[in-house]
């Protein structure tokens, strides 16, 4: 797709341009825009007929609207403005610097601006800040064939007609039929009679997260969010669910390697913003890091008389970050998806201690041969020390890898933090500490 | 739900209790049966009418199908496995073992047994495993008159009527039309005009998380797959590509903390297959964490004539791995989600050079604060031996966090195997060889 726009850019062959531009994907033609050159950027956007352009215009990344709406007149704009489905706008209106934000809702109809207004007042993390309230709404009493016609009317404009909400007199959500239903039953029936009446909704200030966790839960195409008094407020689409889940994931994977959540995609993030998100925890994780040196001071009898305690350090630093990371990971992502409850701690932690055992068992048999190997029978006391080390290490580390993430949520802190780098941290000082212990109380040094 | 369930089920009240289950969402009624006991679960599923039955069952984890399909009689089996779709039907014959696999397909009807076998011989991760074959096809020359009665002639039975396929006299796919545009357009259109003649499809072997990342960049609901002469051979819909990304999640998580990925839910997997997914690697991470141990005995001279070293190598470590976990995590999710190409290789490299440079030159500036105080300005060479291996450290873990994952891609290994544990571990021998090398020149030990 990218080299045909290129080729045809370089040829001057407009006519073929748009005609290539008019068949193609919303989606694939927004790509091509991350990857030409700024004045190709504008060429290309004039070669998209008036629909289109507002298509492909709620696909692109925010620097590239920012950049077209800086180069196109008013009245352009305002026709891509008030073509594009009011969650878009909102997303737009919130990206955009303060001198386009007055200029594009300058060049926005009444009606839209008002809409818009209200989603953008919606908490961020909010049902209503995702929401479009760009839905059909039918009555009880109507026939199949009056809203047959309602949605042929109303249809165009609307970004789903597949799902159709049935609201009462006074606005309140009373069932929710699809499409389906209405093409496959008789053109007289009334809707009342074959709606489903028992609909699953969410509040306008239902966390976003926990609206994407229905979708996947209950195979929706939409939800209908309503307000305190159950009256029907908007619609949130699948794929802006879609969206939510992804960036959730994001954000977990960020958090779980202790990052600050990034807003921008990875190529786009300046070094600086990068740099920021990074150092807290890495200065935080650092510092944490003192106390297990200050165990390692205390012990320095035992490492001048055995000096080759030290080199099974980063095997036993290693290995405890590694049990916990394990466990920690599960337990973390088994809270985010629903899978764990916090109830189930118990349950988790005898699961976990039962695998830290049969690991450290493992790992201290094969630890203990290769020593064998490498040392000769010579170093009986040194396999005992750091086979018991290494179990005991991963059951407090499998420990506190389950349990640290389920503390945290009952506290209301993201599980996320208690990943890897964290567990890592604290189970480097335990681990060191029972090593020591050992070798001191077995070997005789202290 | 669940309680209002136990209540009526011990009250015996089983009138009340079906027009509750009547009205649920299947959803709702499936995640019942993971909590009741099992004697209630029969009592249940016995209670639901035979439409419901089957989308319930649906739904239901593969340890409860199993338990119900060994209660129940070959009728009302047959009953529910006919009801299914074919994609969901599939995944239970596939989870089923070999004698309950005998007893479904004896009471499956020839036409579904068929179809069921024809997807089963798609590989695991292609598209053709997770499609189905219950989609409407159209001709070109039919008017919308002609395609709404053949919709209302097989709508019921298929899982969406809402992306509908055109094909041509030889079953090649040549367009795409939404029940949208059928119902927004006038009785008399042929279908060719109207139709979208840019079908963007998948082959039957196309990885099914390249056809999830599709879905999550069209925002589709389906996607028509096609063999290689581009026949329509089925569709795959949105709520299965959404089941493929979060298992993709899931499957990285577990990977990027060194775990084998598992195939049940956290709670459901046994201890014994929880160890055998984590002790490979933690065996392999173990034994590798040998030569960081190698490289601290050949020092062994510097650590006794300054023992103090020592109680910075958790520091130094720490600090490696979250520094090289951090850009690792970043470009894994980003290689993952198509934000990073394997051809950015340089751009992201230099980012990451230019984000470890500000993070060492900061690390080391507090560090060295915290040394001058906890230890008095006469450590002043331990503070520059330090300042130097950080901002070395951190430069080398970032560079191998960002670079390994690329290069495992492109000799076709999983990237999310590049990740904290493998990193830590390399990025640990490398910062041990730096510190030890720096303070033996620096303080004139060795």
């Amino acid at each position: 797709m990218y080299e045909k726009v290129i080729e045809l850019i370089e040829q001057k062959n407009f006519k073929e341009l748009k005609v290539l531009l008019e068949d193609a994907n919303e989606a694939d033609i927004s790509e091509c825009f991350d990857e030409i050159s700024e004045e190709n950027v504008i060429i290309v956007f004039k070669c998209l007929s008036k629909d289109k352009a507002a298509d492909v215009f709620a696909y692109l990344e925010p620097d590239v609207q920012e950049f077209i709406i800086n180069k196109i007149s008013d009245k352009e704009m305002s026709n891509i403005i008030n073509d594009l489905f009011i969650d878009d706008m909102a997303d737009l209106i919130e990206e955009m610097p303060a001198n386009l934000v007055k200029r594009i809702l300058a060049n926005t109809s009444a009606d839209k601006r008002k809409a818009v207004n209200e989603i953008l007042q919606y908490p961020e993390d909010s049902a209503g800040s995702i929401m479009n309230v760009d839905y059909i709404d039918l009555k009880e009493e109507m026939t199949i064939k009056q809203a047959l016609a309602r949605i042929r009317k109303l249809g165009e404009d609307k970004e789903t007609i597949y799902s159709l909400y049935v609201t009462d007199s006074r606005r309140k959500l009373v069932g929710v039929i699809t499409v389906k239903d209405i093409l496959l039953n008789d053109e007289e029936t009334r809707i009342g009679d074959i709606m489903d009446d028992n609909v699953i909704s969410v509040y306008t200030h239902t966390d976003k997260e926990d609206v994407a966790q229905m979708f996947d839960k209950y195979d929706f195409l939409a939800m209908p969010v309503v307000d305190n008094e159950n009256k029907l407020i908007g619609i949130v689409t699948f794929d802006d669910a879609m969206e939510v889940l992804s960036d959730e994931a994001d954000e977990d994977f960020e958090k779980m390697a202790a990052m600050a959540p990034s807003e921008d995609t990875y190529l786009k993030t300046p070094v600086f913003t990068m740099y920021k998100n990074r150092i807290v925890w890495l200065l935080f994780l650092m510092l944490s890091a003192t106390f297990t040196g200050l165990i390692i001071t205390r012990y320095e009898i035992a490492f001048e008389a055995v000096p080759i305690l030290v080199s099974f350090i980063p095997m036993i630093m290693d290995t405890g970050g590694n049990c916990g990371s394990q466990a920690s990971t599960m337990v973390i992502r088994g809270l985010a998806t629903d899978e764990i409850e916090l109830r189930d701690i118990l349950k988790v932690w005898f699961k976990e201690v039962r695998v830290a055992a049969l690991c450290g068992l493992t790992l201290a048999v094969v630890n203990g041969i290769r020593i064998f190997i490498m040392y000769g029978a010579g170093q009986f006391s040194l396999i005992i020390v750091l086979g018991l080390t290494i179990i005991l290490t991963a059951c407090i580390a499998k420990s506190l890898g389950c349990i640290l993430p389920m503390l945290a949520k009952k506290v209301g802190l993201d599980p996320a933090y208690m990943a890897s780098p964290m567990i890592t941290t604290i189970v480097d000082a335990c681990s060191i500490l029972i090593y020591f212990n050992i070798a001191c109380i077995l070997m005789n040094v202290a």
